[in-house]
This record gives C-alpha cells, structure tokens and sequence, in this order.
C-alpha cells in the first residue's frame, strides 16, 4: 500500500516536483510535466509521451537523452489533461514538429487527441500514436484495442532515437508503428496496490493464486490459476508470447528479439531475476536470440505484486534503435558522452488558461441570478463526489483502473472553483458553467475529466449569459451534453458506460418538461430513471473474481461513470429544491 | 511477499543466474559470486564487495566500471563464505591486492576475516573494510558496532575509483575508512518481507505503526511511532541525521553531501519523490549543498516497505569520487565513454575445496565403525533443523536478521552430504565431521555457518581416525568446540548467544563423563542443561513490540543460535540411542 504522502489530492504534484528536484540535471519541470533540461534542438522532432502517475519510471523517468523529450503527467492513474499535453508539447517542441505517444486507454487517447487538435491549430505539426501491446486485452483481430503496458518503453525509444538521427515527422510516426506493430508483452498478477489515502487496494487476487492477463492498473484479465513456480510462471509467459508473432515473424527460430522481464513493483529483483533465467533458456530452446535484456522495474503501478514479459521482434532497423545510448532519470544505457552545455532553457510555457484570468462576457441580472443556483448544483455534485470517492474508486477498479473516484473528486472540487471565481466576476449562468466545464477537465485528466467537461460545457452553451435560463433550454443543454458524449467516446447505450445513464436521464427530461413539468419536478422524474439505469447497467457488469475473455473498455470507466452519474443527478435535484427559482 | 521460486533452497543460486544471463555485458559469473567482465587491469587493486542475497542492486548489481571489481553473493540473508568470497577475490585480483568490502553484521565480518586471511595466505595482499552507517544501531561511543546499510553505496564507490585512479591498496582503504566516516544513515520501516519459501513475513509493524530506525533484516530499531505523513517522515529522518554530524562538521551550514533516499522495496517511486521534496527543501534550509542526489531502490530486503535516508559529508576529494561515472547493472552515472575490448576473460578461479575431493585419510577399523555413528548423529541434526527451520527464522527475526533457519538447514544439509560421501570413501569418525565443518561453513555462510563449522572440526580434531573415539575423546572435542567458539564470536556466557548454551552443556558434559557416565547417559543430561540455558536466553530477550535501545547483536543469531543448539543436542542425543556402541 502507499503509506507515505501528505494530502493525497497533492500526491502526484508533489511526487513530480521531488522527481524534478532529485533529476535537474536532466530534467526541468514545465506546466503539465516535464522536459529535458536541455532545449530540443532546432528542427529535431520532439517525442512527447505521458499518462497517469503511479507507474514510474513511466513517463518522467524516462525522458532524456536518447528516450523522450518530454512527459505530460496525469493525476494518479489518470490521464492528463489535454492543456497539459499541450503545455509539455509546446515547450519541448524544437519546430520540427511532435509525436505524442502513450498507453492505449480511452482516458488518454480523449486527451492526447484534444491535444493533438489544440497543437495542430497553435501551429504545430502534431502526430499520435497509442502503443497497444498488452496481447491479453483484445483478440489479435481487435489488436488496436488492446492497452499498452511495459511496451512502450521499446516502442518510445525507437520513435526517440529516430528523432534524434533527424528524421521528419513522418517518417518518425513510421518508425514508432513499425516498433509498436513488432511489440507484444503478456503479464501475471498477485495482487494490487493501495492509492494514496485509499483504505483497499484496487484490486485482489485470492492467496495462492494468480491473475493470468491482468492490466496494470487491475483491469481483468483472461484467467485465474495457483500459484506457480519460477519456472512455470517463465513458461507461461514465453509460451503465449510465442504463440502470437508478427504477421512477418512465421515461426519462433532464428529471430532476434528485445526483452523486458519488467516489475510491477512489489515483486522484486531476486524474483525477477529467477524467473529470467528460465525465460532466457526457454527463448534461446525456440531459437530466439535475446538482444539487451532488460530486467526490472520500467512501468510500476506502485507496489501491485506482478510481472510482464515484453518481446519486441528486431528487424536491423529496431535493433539499432534498441541498442542505441540513452541517458534518463531512470533508464540509462550505453555511452552518450557528457551533454554538451545545457542550452539556455526555454521558459515554461504555461498554458494560457492559468497564466490568464479567463473572460467573463457580459451577463443579465436574471443570468446572473441563474448562477447562484448553478453554483449550489456544482457544489452538491462536489459534495457527493467526495462522499463517495473511495466507493467510486472501488467500483471502477473491478472492470477499470479505478482512478474514477480520484478523478470526479478532482475535476468537481476544481470546476467548483472556477464556477466561483465565474460567478464572483459577475457572470451569468452559462459563463459559469463554461468556466467549471474548463477546469474540470484541466484538473481531472482521465477519461471522465474529458467527459464531464463535455457535458457541462454543453449545458453552459445551452444557457447562455443573456436570458433567465428556462426548463426547456436546461432539457436542450442536457440532450446535447449526451449526443456530445456519444460522439466523443464512441459509445451507445448497452455499451455499459456512463452513456448507458445519460441517455435516459436526457430522454426523460426532454420529455417531462415537453409535457410542461417544472425543471425541479422533471429533473427527478429523470435522476429517477437515471438511477435506475445505473442498477441495470451494473447488474450487465463482471464482477471481482469473474475473468472475461477480453477487457471491455470503451469508454475507460463502465459502471462507475454511470454510478457517479446517477448520483450527481441526485444530488443536483437535491440543490435545485433548495433554490427554488420562479422562472424554472 | 516472494512468490515466484522454484525449490527456495536453490534461490539465491538461481537468482544470481538469472542476473548474470541478463547482464553479461558487466559481469561474468565464478564460483561465489560475480567479477567485471573485462578482467581488472595489471596493477589495480580490486574492490570486492558482498553479502546475502535479497538485498539487490547490493551486492552484485554494484558491480562493473567505476564501482566494485567483484561481488561475493551469499544466501538469502546470509553472508557469503569465506571461501566464496576468496574464490571471487582470486578471479578479480590485478595482482595489486583486494580491498573486502561489507556491511558490518557479525557473519560477514566473521567470513571476510577468514578470507582475508586465506588470501594473505594465498600471496594475495588483502585490506577489509566494513561499513557501519546505521545510526540507530548503536550509539555514536560505540560506532565500530553499527549496521550497513545504504551507506555501503557512497563507500564502495569512493574506494573503488580510488582504485581505478591506480592508488595503491593502503590508500585505497584509506579512502574507504575516510567516506565511511563521514557517511551516516536512518531508516524508517513499516512491513517486513517474506523470505521464498517461508510462511510469515520476518517482522510485522502493528498497522497505521511505522518502526523508527528498523535494520534492512528487520533487526530492531528504537523505537515505535504512528504513521507520519511523507512531510513528516522527512523531517524525522533529516533532524535525526542532523543530529549526529562527523567530528570535523561541526554544525550543518556551508556543507555539501551525497544524498541518498533508499527504499527497501515496496515503498515505491511516486513516494520517496513525495518524501525527497520535503528532504531536499529542509536540507537547504540547513544550508546543506545536495550534489547528486539518488532516490530510489539502491539496497532493498526483497519487498519490506521501508524508507532510509543517507548522508556522505563531503569534502573536495570524495566529491569527486562521488560524482565520477559508472557503469554497472544496476547503477549507471556519467558518460565513460565505450569499454575498450573486453580483455581475455580469466577462467573462473574455482575454489580448490570444490573442484578436487578433500582427501581422506588412512583410518583404523574402529573409526570408520563410529563413523557411522557420527553419520547418524548428523542426520538426526540435519533432520531436526530442517523440522525447525521456519521457527528458527521467525525467532532469529526478533532480535536478528532472520537468515538463522536458512543458514541452518543450508549447512546441515551440506553438512550431511559431504560426511556421507567422505564416509563411503572410507572415512574415519574425524574425517567424517572435519569433512562435514567444511562443508557447512562453505555453504551455509552466516554467522552460524563459521560458528558450526569451527564447532564440528574442534569434535573431529579430537576425535580423529585412528582410535575409537571415547567418551573423553568427545567431551574434549566439546571443550574444544566451546572456547574455539568463544574466540572466533568474542562472545561470552550471558551475552545471549549460542555461547550461553555450548557453555553449560560442554561443562555439563565434561563432569558427568568424569564422573564415570557413558557417553549417551552423559550427552543426556548435558542436553538437559543445554535446554534449560536455551531457556533462560530466551527469557532474556526482548519480544517484538518492544524497543531496544540499541540493538545488541554480538554473534548475530541470539536466541536463534541457543535455541538450535539445545535442539540439536537433543536429537544427537537420540541418534546415539539408537546407535550404542560398546566403547561408549
């Protein structure tokens, strides 16, 4: 469990600004994450990579030279934020464009792509790509779902040193599918971690038994078995591993290969380096010829007891990717020579939004008035966010990574902020919630940090700063706000997320204002068949215990999304009785 | 917990094969342990590190340019032996001597002493050093008795590019003597690792309770506290080192220092970031200069959760030996540019006790007859400690570092392997058990490995192969295996060490066979006395939850040590029940 850490809500901003302090002579830190202490140069591509903390050295370890030029870093075991993104982008990028690379989950692919949006129109040439090697999360035939794991690390630093030998974009982009196609990694678990100031692990494997397949934060996997031995924990890994080879790789033999024996954290180096032994002569019996192993600790999710094989198959191209230097906090190989003289650093680029105070247009005094009711809405969704945290974080574990309860407390505690900050400014009720929608997904990260900021700020176009917000354009806000989402995640009702709640908490208010409820009346005929969408949708769910054949992870956090929502709806109902406003 | 091994017995042995097959770019395995993989240029002195197993990067991920020459593995916990360390000190000498460097626990220094001097013997001019950086293990009066732990990191490098800059041997160990003392540590722990193989953890800390100044084994510390937050527990560890400066520092202000935050294993990377933010602001605070900091996991005990801080004072000299690069597996700092061609490697210098037999003497009939005799006694001990083994650990992990089982069964085992084998060629009674001491010092290293090896040969001295051993023969072996005892350990009756138990039952012994008795009635009631000594030490000793002072381990294995002694005599005793023989 994590025992150490002041208030947890500071945890990852805190875990950052000690990695910084401990690494100046690599690293400095930026809005949003880090970058190398020396300026990329000029006309270099820069790899900016990123994801959630809890995984160390994933992501900031591992930027420097020969690895990435910078490293957007999320809350705990959420993503980060497409502001940060864009902050750590504009900061390492030497004109010459970048290549934004990260695990495949949907919180991040949401945000890394905003970004990627955001960049494109500052004007610089911006390219993604998502390393999916997890081969246990998805058929072969659905290979781009699959979630990336310790294979990022391999498919990063192919993409890096490209860059660094001066390639353009594209071919850099090129260079990083060709590692992430030729890259497979497969994983055990024993048990999970605990998050900072949470009082359960996210996640438990029963006693003597173990997790075949299971993801790094928890996500099922696809079997349980006992306990094995060294040996037979190295046999199993290599053996799935080898039975599923690049469409250019036929059979095991004569190959070279890239391994990592990697750590999740809790199963320690001595272990390791007894189950390496075995996979080492397992692979050299197949013919395979193992190329710089690595063995330790390369992407954590604290202290969870497990371990993953990765292979990358080398063609000469990868292997002297692979072999090339590198010099990081905390990957280091090769020899780089001593850096030159550090360029003059660049100032951070802070993201405009928080060097700048964002603008409050012009508001009615009825909008205005309207806000105060908005203000109380945010705070009893805050309230409720943070009395059920932990409950929601548990929810999310069974089938997500269970940062969801960290996240909606976040991105709640900080739109609540804005929203007073809004109103204090005079703005109306629209502007409010636009300011709250912002920050939300500024400070949540994650997958519901993009979401909510979707569904708020769909609702604050709806009302406007101008009239008296009215029960029709509230319903008119709200029936956005759901085909926003649908359109963002990619998901439909029965998909078991929180769209499986929205929907028809959007369809009900429609319809019970069209037939001339009053917004508090309509709103609890809605939270009502909002509710009883959430129990239906997580009596569909897999429960702890249960494998599924694959993780079905849409929109990254099923079931606790729709959860969470179904109470805000609630508790929103709870603040709209309590401001009774004439005009609703 | 560990949980991937094979046969537990075999996991140091496989761990360290795993890790050479996986860094064959530094190190080359030899019998013992590990040396560079180039071998140490003509002229060089060699630093050769080592230590139980479990403890990874230390010892052998320590090893490669710019830091140790070679490393001796012991087994889990236990230290290496005299005879595994002089066989890697052979494969790394330049022919400029060897500096032995360890931490200071009684095995290790028990059996880097008698290395050293083997190697003397061997025309192989030998320096020990042992580093003692625990504060909390003993008071600054008596500093020489203080523990190892992640001091040994800044020491061993500091002599080892001493080395490398071509000082010779005396200045070599200058310099060790020099960083080590000025390099102090303090650790905080809150759960304890369970050994591979073994049902409980080796020391538990009551839930929400954090150990203050707990031994990397577990050893005791001084005291107990609540759990702190990560702002806290900085400061307690930066006040307390602030405490205790070297004679020449006589207040902090104006200094630099290496700075080192070292978890043990499952306090993770996000966390010790958490806690070196507040470490590196308090020492600025204090006006203290931190010149490359690590924070990370540099000596770990498998997966206990624990937390140390160390400080090296530095002046300008060990600067720079702290700032000069590195290469090894698992520590790599600086550009030293590519090894040169890797010179011819040396063939392993195998230890002359395993590649050729141990000869047997010529022996009389009546010898090689209680040869038998000697053989089933040693079954009967070797059957006992393998029943006990897990009790004997979980004893030892009150007051010692928990090796005590392990070791135990290791050598006994041996033990009894070799005494067999010398047997069925013939041996006779004394041949038999010299065969068997060398055997179990060899393989079980340790405190007890040296201390029952030296107790079996003191027995087979006196009884040799020519008579059929009497009852004095054998009660004057005991005496003889008592006082060598006392020597070897410097220990006495009352110190709580096996000492307390050897004592009463060779006395007991030698009176009762004065006395007339036969050898089994004798060895009876000298087993009696040795149960009701094991006792009283027990009753002596502090039960966990307690806090000592300091930790008072003299011999290593109080209590544990007793305790098995007076088992064995017991189950000795049974087999010469079952074996009369008339001269008895």
């Amino acid at each position: 469990m994590t025992r150490l850490f002041n208030d947890p809500a500071a945890f990852a901003d805190e875990a950052l600004e000690g990695f910084a302090a401990a690494h100046r002579r690599w690293v400095r830190p930026v809005t949003g994450g880090v970058v190398r202490a020396a300026a990329t140069p000029a006309g270099q591509v820069a790899v900016v990579i990123g994801g959630g903390s809890g995984h160390y050295p994933a992501f900031s370890g591992l930027v420097g030279r020969g690895l990435a030029h910078g490293a957007a870093v999320g809350n705990v075991f959420a993503s980060p934020s497409a502001q940060q993104i864009r902050s750590v982008a504009r900061a390492a990028d030497g004109g010459a464009g970048v290549l934004l690379m990260y695990g495949n989950y949907a919180g991040d692919v949401l945000h890394f792509g905003q970004a990627a949006e955001r960049l494109t129109a500052d004007g610089v040439e911006t390219v993604t790509y998502a390393v999916a090697d997890d081969i246990s999360s998805a058929a072969p035939g659905e290979a781009a779902k699959r979630r990336g794991i310790a294979g990022d690390l391999p498919v990063f630093k192919a993409a890096a040193v490209a860059a660094e030998q001066g390639l353009p974009l594209a071919q850099v982009a090129s260079v990083a599918r060709r590692a992430g196609e030729r890259t497979r990694s497969f994983g055990i678990a024993f048990s999970g971690c605990t998050l900072p100031g949470a009082d359960h692990p996210l996640f438990t494997v029963p006693e003597a038994r173990m997790a075949v397949g299971l993801g790094i934060h928890g996500e099922p996997g696809i079997g349980e078995q006992s306990l094995p031995t060294a040996d037979e924990a190295a046999r199993l890994l290599v053996d799935t591993l080898l039975k599923e080879l690049p469409v250019d790789v036929p059979a095991p033999g004569g190959q070279r290969a890239a391994v990592i024996l990697n750590g999740l954290g809790s199963v320690k180096y001595e272990e390791l380096f007894v189950v390496y032994r075995k996979v080492a002569a397992l692979l050299e019996e197949a013919g395979v010829t193992v190329v710089d192993p690595e063995v330790g600790e390369l992407v954590t999710s604290f202290d969870m007891a497990g371990v993953s094989l990765t292979l990358t198959w080398l063609d000469e191209r990868l292997e002297e990717l692979w072999r090339a230097p590198a010099d990081t906090p905390a990957y280091r190989k090769g020899a780089l020579g001593e850096p030159g003289p550090a360029s003059e650093p660049a100032a951070p680029v802070r993201a405009a939004e928080e060097t700048e105070q964002p603008a409050v247009p012009e508001a009615s005094e009825a909008s205005r008035q309207a806000a105060t009711t908005v203000l109380a809405a945010l705070a009893a969704l805050a309230a409720t966010v943070d009395a059920h945290e932990d409950e929601l974080g548990r929810i999310d574990a069974v089938a997500g990574d269970g940062d969801h309860g960290i996240g909606m407390r976040r991105g709640s505690t900080a739109a609540l902020r804005a929203a007073r900050a809004a109103q204090e400014r005079g703005a109306g009720a629209g502007t409010v919630l636009i300011h709250a929608a912002d920050a939300w997904a500024d400070r949540a990260g994650g997958t519901s940090g993009a979401l909510w900021g979707t569904v708020l700020r769909a609702v604050g176009a709806a009302l406007g700063d101008r009239d008296a917000p009215t029960a029709g354009r509230v319903a008119e806000g709200v029936a956005e706000a759901s085909a926003a989402v649908r359109r963002l995640g990619g998901a439909e009702v029965g998909d078991k997320t929180m769209v499986d709640v929205l929907v028809p908490f959007a369809d009900t208010l429609t319809a019970a204002v069209a037939a001339g409820a009053g917004l508090t009346g309509a709103w609890d005929r809605a939270a009502g068949a909002a509710t009883e969408a959430a129990a239906a949708t997580a009596a569909l769910l897999p429960r702890k215990g249960r494998a599924r054949p694959h993780a079905e992870k849409s929109l990254g956090t099923p079931d606790a999304g729709a959860h969470s929502l179904a109470l805000i709806t609630r508790a929103v109902h709870g603040a709209l009785l309590d401001h009774p406003h004439d005009q609703y």
